[in-house]
Parts: C-alpha cells; sequence; structure tokens
C-alpha cells in the first residue's frame, strides 16, 4: 500500500506538497530546502508570509501590511528544489494521493496540511458583516478603516447619541487579540486623536471589552489576568466580564437584556479550523481540526501530515494544544524534519511541544508575560514582548522597519498608518474627449 | 453683491472652505493656520495626503502607501483655526455661497476648489476596467495586483502562448508616469522576480510603452529624452512611438491594424479635471479645468479660488501650466497668502509660477533632470531626483522610512511590499459551532 516504501522507486524525487505559508508550512519547507531527493510544492492562497502576531497592528494603524508579510516566493527563493504557487486548495484524494487546487490537480508522495483557521462565529455568521474578525490582513485593513471612519464620521455629525453611538467601540473576546484590539483602541483616542479633532472630544470614545467568561486572558493566571485589566482600564477600557452577546445588529451588540449602542463591534472571540481536513474524510474533532498521530501524521496515512491551526494535537499533558505561532512552528519544523530523515531511513520520532511561556501586550508600554511560574508585568514585559517579537520577525528590514516605526509612535504618539482606503470609492468615472500631459515630479516650491 | 467688502461684519470670522487635501489645498490651508478672523474647514474625500510623485513606487511594491500619506488631521493639527472633515463634493452654489457635500451643506465665505484630476480614457471608459490608472491609492494597490498576479499566474500555466500573455505588459503613454512605471516593471522583472520562480524565467517578460507622440517625455528636450529611451531599453523595456492606441480589450492592446496580446495593461496617458468646476457653472476649458483669473480666483467670484490639477491658468509666456506637483504647491500657498493678506486689508497681487525644472526616473539607478539649458542625466541625476523626493515627502518619519525602503531595495534587489491584497478571497465563511481559545503570541520555537 505505501508506495513510500517500495523498492525500485529509490532514483526518483519524493514529491511533497505543503498546502499552506503560514508559521507551520513555512518552517516544513524550510526543513526541506536543497535537501536531495525531494521536490517541494508550496501552495498558498496568498503570495505573502503573514506574521499573523503583530496583524492587529495593522489593524491599529500601526504598522503597514508590508511591514509584518513577507513575500513566500522570496523567503525560500534560495531553495532550487521549493516552488512556490498562488492558488487555493478545494479538495483532498487521500486514496489517489493528490490534492484539487483552483488552478488544477497535484500529486504528492508526502502531504503537509498547514491550511490554519478562520474566526467562528458559534453559528450566526450573520453578525460577521457587523463585527469582523482579525485573521488575514484583508480583515486588518477593513478594521482599520471601520475604526478610523467612526471617529471620522462622528467629527461631522451633531447629533450627540448619534455621535455616542460612532464613538462607542465593542471588541468581543477577551483573550490576547481582544485585549490588544482594545487596549490600542483606548491608547489612540486618549492620545493619538484627541489633539486631531475639533468638533468631538475622541477622549468620549467608550471602548467595552466584553468577555463570556469570568475574566479577561484565562489562559494566565489570576494574578496576571487582573494587572492586565487593570492596565486596560487606565487606558480607558471598560471591561465587561461574564457577558455573552446575544445578537449583534447595524445599532450594537446585544447581551441577554442589556444592549450597548455601537457603530464599531470587532470579534475576538472564536476560531475554527480550515475545512479542508473534515471534506477531505480525515477525522476531525469538534472544532474542525484534523486529529493527528504523534508523529503528526492522520491515521492510516503516515504519509499525509496536518500541522499548525488546522490540527489537533493532544499533548502530553492530555490537552490539545491551542492554535498559536509556537506550536505551528515547532510542528512545522518536526514534520520538515521527519520527511528529510525518513529519506535516508531513519525511523520516525514523536512530536514534542516545548512550551516556552505566553505574553500579552496592553497598549504601548505595557504587557504581561508567564512561563509557569515566572511571571513578570509592566514595561519590562512590554519590552521583553518587543524583543521577542522582532526577533521572530521574518526578515532583516522588516524587523529594523518595525522598530523605526514603533519607536515614532512611541515617541510621537502618532500612528503611522492612519490611511482609509477603499479600493472603490476613489475613482470617478472619467468623460472629457481630451486629456492634459502627464503629471510632472516637483523639483520646486515656494520657500 | 460681495459681502467680503460690506462693512459691519467685520468682527466675525470668515469662513474659509478648502475642498481637497492635495499639494494645493494643503498649503492654502497652512498658510491659514492660527491666522486671526478666518475659520477654516479643509474637506477630502481621503483621510490622508497624498505624495502623489511617488504613488508609481506604491504599484510597483517598493512603498507601501503610508509611506507616502500622512493623515490630514496630523498634518494639520497645530492650527486651532482648521477643521478637517471627511467627505465629497457634490456641487457648489456660488450664489449662494455654499458647498453640497455627501454628509450636509457648508457655506463659504472664501472658497478654495482644490479637487485634482482624474485620468481620462479620450471617451473610451470601456478601457478602463481592461488598463486601469495611476491617480489614488486604489488605483495603484489595483495595479500592483495585477502585476504580481499576472507573474504568479505565468508560474502555474504550461502554454507557452498563455504564458507569453502573461508575461506581457503594456504601459500607454509615455510621460513622467508611463516610464517610471515602464522602468520599475522592466527591473523587477529583470533583477527582482528572476531568482524568485522555477517554472517560467520572468526575464522573458516583455514590457511594451506605447506613446502616440514621436518620442517619450516629449516636455523633457530631445537629448534627455534620447537618454532616458536608452535607459528604458537596458531595462528590457521596448518602445513604441508614433503608435496610437485603437483599442484595449481582454486580450491585450490594438494599435490601427497591430495587437499585442497582453494580460496587463496600464493606463498613464492622459488626465482630466474634476467635474465639480463645469457642473458649478464656472468657466472651464476643452480639458474640464476651470479658467482662473491672474490672482486664481474665477470671474466675477474674487471669492472663490480654484487650484492645481483642477484650474487652468495661462503662464506669462502664454501657455497653460501643467497638471504637475510644484504647479499646486506654488498655487495653494499664493491663495493661501491672498486671503490671510487680504484680512488686514493689502491688495491682491497676481500669481506667477517659479519654474525649477523637471525631473523623471528610469528605474532604481537612473533619472533625467532639466532646468532650462541644465541638463542632468544618469546616477548623478537619480541621486538629485532621491533627495528631491524625500526633502518634500510631507513628515519626518515618512523620510526616513522611506529612505530606508529604498537603501533596502537597492542594496538587495528586492521589493519590500510585494504582496497581493485581495479583500474579498480571505474570509472563508466560518460554521463551526465551537470554537476552540484565541492565538497566543509566539514566545518561543524551535532552534
Amino acid at each position: 500500500m505505501n508506495e513510500l516504501q517500495s523498492p525500485g522507486k529509490e532514483t526518483r524525487s519524493r514529491q511533497a506538497l505543503i498546502v499552506g505559508g503560514g508559521f507551520a508550512g513555512l518552517n516544513a519547507a524550510l526543513q526541506l530546502g536543497n535537501v536531495k531527493g525531494v521536490e517541494v510544492t508550496l501552495v498558498d492562497r496568498h503570495n505573502y508570509h503573514l506574521f499573523q502576531p503583530l496583524l492587529y497592528q495593522v489593524a491599529m494603524a500601526g504598522l503597514s501590511p508590508a511591514d509584518i508579510a513577507a513575500p513566500i516566493r522570496s523567503l525560500l527563493s534560495a531553495y532550487q528544489n521549493i516552488s512556490v504557487l498562488l492558488g487555493e486548495a478545494q479538495s483532498v484524494d487521500l486514496a489517489g494521493q493528490k490534492v484539487q487546487f483552483d488552478f488544477g490537480e497535484l500529486n504528492f508522495d508526502y502531504l503537509v496540511l498547514a491550511c490554519g483557521a478562520t474566526h467562528s462565529y458559534f453559528g450566526h455568521n450573520e453578525w460577521e458583516k457587523y463585527a469582523p474578525g482579525l485573521k488575514t490582513v484583508a480583515h486588518a485593513t477593513e478594521i482599520r478603516k471601520r475604526v478610523l471612519s467612526a471617529f471620522e464620521h462622528a467629527e461631522r455629525i451633531t447629533d450627540p447619541d448619534e455621535q455616542k453611538k460612532y464613538l462607542t467601540y465593542v471588541i468581543v473576546g477577551g483573550g490576547p487579540t481582544g485585549v490588544e484590539l482594545a487596549g490600542a483602541i483606548g491608547e489612540m483616542s486618549r492620545f493619538t486623536l484627541s489633539r486631531d479633532f475639533r468638533r468631538i472630544n475622541p477622549s468620549h470614545t467608550r471602548v467595552i471589552l466584553v468577555e463570556a467568561g469570568p475574566r479577561i486572558l484565562p489562559m494566565f493566571s489570576e494574578q496576571q489576568s487582573n494587572r492586565a485589566a487593570r492596565d486596560l482600564e487606565n487606558l480607558g477600557v471598560q471591561i465587561w466580564t461574564s457577558s455573552v452577546v446575544t445578537n449583534i445588529n447595524e445599532e450594537g451588540v446585544e447581551l441577554g437584556e442589556e444592549r450597548i449602542n455601537a457603530a464599531t463591534v470587532l470579534w475576538a472571540a472564536g476560531v475554527e479550523a480550515s475545512e479542508l481536513g473534515k471534506s477531505g474524510g480525515m477525522p476531525v474533532d469538534n472544532r474542525g481540526r484534523v486529529i493527528v498521530e504523534p508523529d503528526l501524521s492522520i491515521q492510516d496515512h503516515p504519509n499525509v501530515f496536518v500541522a499548525g491551526d488546522q490540527s489537533s494535537f493532544t499533548h502530553q499533558t492530555g490537552n490539545t494544544l491551542p492554535g498559536t505561532a509556537p506550536v505551528a512552528l515547532q510542528q512545522g519544523t518536526f514534520i520538515g524534519k521527519t520527511i528529510r530523515e525518513e529519506l535516508t531511513g531513519k525511523p520516525r520520532s514523536k512530536f514534542r511541544f516545548h512550551d516556552k511561556g505566553q505574553m500579552a501586550t496592553i497598549g504601548r508600554s505595557r504587557a504581561i508575560v508567564e512561563l509557569g511560574r515566572f511571571k513578570i508585568s509592566g514595561f519590562i514585559a512590554w519590552l521583553a514582548w518587543l524583543v521577542v517579537h522582532i526577533f521572530y520577525l521574518t526578515g532583516f528590514k522588516n524587523r529594523v522597519l518595525v522598530v523605526m516605526q514603533w519607536a515614532w509612535s512611541y515617541l510621537s504618539f502618532r500612528r503611522g498608518a492612519r490611511l482609509i482606503v477603499d479600493r472603490d470609492s476613489s475613482s470617478e468615472p472619467p468623460k472629457a474627449p481630451e486629456a492634459k500631459p502627464e503629471e510632472e515630479v516637483p523639483v520646486s516650491s515656494e520657500p
């Protein structure tokens, strides 16, 4: 059955197909770069690898998309045995060892599925248009547009109730992303925008962080979670714990009997895995994640691996691993190594996650960091957060630029990327039959 | 008739309304900042001021939109008498001294119209979808997406004719923008992308610059124009002069009997002024530009000024001024100064354009510069181009970051912002009723 071990095919190169260029897929590919006997094809629906932990900075106008994204092609260009294709996987044929993409079909000897996750509205997909989540660059620019446009609209209107609605921001979900978004909006309204508006007082902004559980950041200790809550409140964020959202519409958010009028609602409450696993007939858990064996392959298909947010791996502690960047990174690296070593006849080992702790940032100068009993908070924790994120940000140039953006934001209380870009609103239909010469570049001006 | 001179109203503040936050509008506002006796409202349909001369760099993935744009609010936040509103002007009522916007009506004592221009397809608006022009950030990101997607598509297909079509780029219009786009695509395909692709050879790319006139860059001397043509040809750009486009469709471009199959066509051939002047009953020339008096006001309405690309001003030489950034900048400054001085009773002077020369850049290390008899070209001219553009780029932070981006691109042959971002393609519909915890930020990884 398993043609990988069949004799007589030793001389031809193995085809390794990686679907997804996130932390898992990219690191699997890096392990296979310039390895003899294997041809790697990495397919992603975007042409870039995204440093997702900083995506909220794009949504909050602190960074530009290009600061936290790098073309996958460039990251892998040194490896002649790796091809990168732009495309979207549609279905997996495990028996036929092939994957159907929007541009055609690709065969594989080894398959690495690392398609990630998207946000989940707990069965209320109709909430999505009122409360966008944050998973892609497109989401981030949409959130940026909504947050900034609400301030702009409030500046133009005079009705106080309407103004209040446009200055109310509700963030649903008190995990790290929700905390980051709430802290950034609180800070933006208190400091960055307060001097720029004439007709409204942006410090009248209400930022409400809604969490269904009893406290925010439940993955941290209670002490650290409380510290984060105090830091958020200092930025003007109101925290509503034990509050379950029952409806979201254009007027705002309903929480049982209560309701908050808000023009801007952001969703940071839950995610679910890509559908590709389920549709391929693979074993999935109740969150759509593919259940994997100790070596990250799937049952009966040792040549098919699933990694990152898309996989459900039961940890040595008995819990499944969370959908975080370190998990995806370590899993991708493990799979790449497994394939590489198998080509030289080595037996497989079991994946083991090395937990190096967790962090969350609150505004531009506070964070919490926790690793077992080691806990820090405040400015020192924020510096640690900064160093770790800069260190892992892919590509030298991005690192330097991001540090400079942050230094600028930090010193000036400004946000560098406060642009509202709407693709369609900006082109007027051209009509005149004649035209004037193309614009020239400026070489002069009045002093 | 003219209430500005009417006695008894001396004590109330004048309302100065500026429509458009480009070079003209912004500089008019800057002259009126913190001036007593005048309240300024600047309305723009975007929340940012755009450094348009570098927009082609955004289209060519060298810079991010935020590098060349700054929020108008921030630029004017030091001036308490200036309000900035986001909105689009719909009509001007000269007799009633008011402007209708999408959000409501504003009255004015002084009006400054500086709405700029958009591209013109010479009566063939149906070409726009096949051949986008470059006037806004949205245009630039659309062009970037098309150029990069064509390379990605060529990598995925095998049919040689189809591949050739996807690797053919036609730029219509041999002015500075057309030359900049052609040079950048030529360079990108020869150097930046050549090592990143496996299945195609990006150096097989054809970049064709089509110009209706007998030579490119007609505003420069013949000597300089020829030099630019040679520099472009060294980057692999083919120049077709005296070639008139007769049709553009999804297959490519038709030039009379000839045709070029091309998946990507860019339009840099002509622009026309905003429609606002014409619809307000103002005197316009055949390109839709409002004809202005020597003081940049319009006939019979000394309190209404039109500046920049939207205005048609007859120069001391007898020619109308071109739609360039230096003209807009100087006109805006002049108008702001005129209003400021009129408040103190000074008589008006006439606008005089100070021509400080012109430049065009070809790829990442060549340019031509011309000021009367003074002409330079090559690397020295490119350095001059660089210095001038950095100097005029608004805001310290942007300047430093842009220099760094360029230094990086120059040293590495990479392009920093090679992202294809499509707003809709990236969100999968969420479905599962359960969700997993929010993602955490990475603090660790395998070495």
